[in-house]
């Protein structure tokens, strides 16, 4: 068994404010992430897979292939876009950087799997300090 | 004379777009930086100046000093903001990575000069692939 | 489940060697790190908790809060410090990376501890090229 | 139990392709690896041990003798060099990322055992995007 | 007048020895890098261009405009290629870092110019601690 | 002409204060960078020559050269040392990044000076925040 890992990134705007709470509680609660007018991050995306290399290429899974599939479906998706008011697997969802990370693996799960092969991890950094991990 | 630089960083949202131009215009020339709803960057900043160390400390400048002036006049003015909506500085000039370093300069420039230091360069991140530097 | 991290930093003073050994049997086992006038290190530290978020937020944990309790009980300990000669948690222990990391787990473990999450690991740079990890 | 990490580079070029494959169903399968004149990396590996602190040193193992084994057995054997013509132990090896991080623990295993550790894991970038994990 | 970079990259192989000199004056003077079956790096390629930002757009130059002819001219001729045997360009060219940034400043001069801007600096990594920078 | 750089690295302690003045008084300009029992800093150093290629070889200068230059007669002198008491060079200087690139650059301008090139810059990281560039 292998772990293999591909990099991607994009760049969104998000808030994080509940409208069921007062101007206040949400200042209270997230702080500058409540800025009415949105703020933005430049996010790096690690998806990892796990199996065991195909003994005639020495892949576990073909990077394009992986590579597309998070373009397609993750990057295409998100990448500057807002992601509270313009991205439909977000929608009523808080775009906070753990909801974002769970929502990527439940999309990539199905799409990665194969034979060979299966979705291990979603790393996402929100920031150079601040990242999660979802193991599903 | 010797050359010394601080990082600071923030986070932000923006769009470039026009409101005298058409949508078809703005999505041609900006592509997907027009999207209506916004996107956001990690930006990092570099604050570059030059002088003669001071012949008893050392130092060209105080670094904590340095970095108070950018955080109060600069990073808090943007942190977690709209580029577009929200900083009095960059009302009506197109949020270009450009332009916002031209207006960190000119807001710098008088307040880290003193006799022995003068503002040298600013260096803005938009993401890891694309920056700017301009010297006055 | 979902893993979250943040990464703080501080810069600090230390050496490793024995009192108990002469300083040939220190060199020898030590190298240039037994050097008796000290050296130093920016060191990163990366705080990972595990839990599940919370529905009305999105967060396994406040980053916020999370941030500022690293900073008042490790940064603020070890900060600008001698590892050896400063710092009460280390005193008595020989302040390698591993113990560094170990002792900075006993204080986090129950700081972090909440009904949502709990401390997962601590990862400790030296350098770019040394890093440990300890998971209690 | 703690986990010690040195990171090791090397520079080395490769191909991925077949002798029993026609030159089209390489193209197809390894795309721009296919090569015939070869592409290269710069490779950044890290090598995890695991076991407990050594009482008296406060080691895990000792990060020099560590460094020094994986610079005699694996970056003196790949640096500068064609994995596919001039490295022993990948004949008759696709020297795919994940073939050649799987090699490079077979190797290191016996190497870094000892009484107080193990081998936990190796990792290796191809390029800051790709990277592979393997725990044996 | 303001400074723009972009960064791109490319993975390729080459070897550094002259067919005019003995194998011994080429492992005396080129080290490992005269390796008679090659290596290869992940060369990051810096192109800064300097001009006026339009008034309009805020831009000195549209950065994908950028990006794809640095693409189309100079990453396709060199990604997974060998330098010493694959690129037109290099032929007849020692292919050390110095001469390469030199040709690619002289392919990227003429095909960046305008009205408003024009190249400023190529500036090439070999590996995170090699590079060499040329403004013509 | 072109630009070449080796970056080299060193871990090394040190305090700013000075003996005739208070404590108070260093404590209020130096701050945490006073502390009596020391602190430490993992430093980088990159150092650029300027020059012609070699027809020959294509190199301004040989890296392995340079490289050993700096090795030899800076990091040998300040890695795991305290650049208050073990550095002759830096004995009776105040230990700001300031004055220890400007005693850098005083040390390597005639070592690494030749027919073919000349050292053009020094620039030193006391942190990924923090640096100064010296050009003579």
């Amino acid at each position: 068994m292998i772990f293999l890992t591909r990099k991607e990134h994009f760049n969104a705007a998000h808030k994080l404010c509940r409208d069921d709470w007062s101007d206040e509680k949400n200042k209270e609660v997230f702080g500058k992430c409540a800025n009415a007018n949105w703020h933005g991050h430049n996010f790096d995306l690690f998806v990892t897979v796990k199996g065991n290399p195909d003994p005639e290429t020495g892949f576990v899974v073909d990077l394009k292939t992986l590579s597309l599939i998070i373009k397609e479906y993750i990057v295409e998706e998100l990448d500057h876009k807002n992601l509270n008011l313009d991205v439909p697997f977000m929608h009523g969802v808080m775009p906070s950087t753990e909801n974002l990370a769970i929502k990527i693996w439940e999309i990539l799960y199905p799409l990665v799997q194969s034979e060979r092969c299966v979705l291990h991890c979603v790393k996402l950094y929100e920031t150079e300090n601040n990242f999660v991990e979802y193991y599903g």
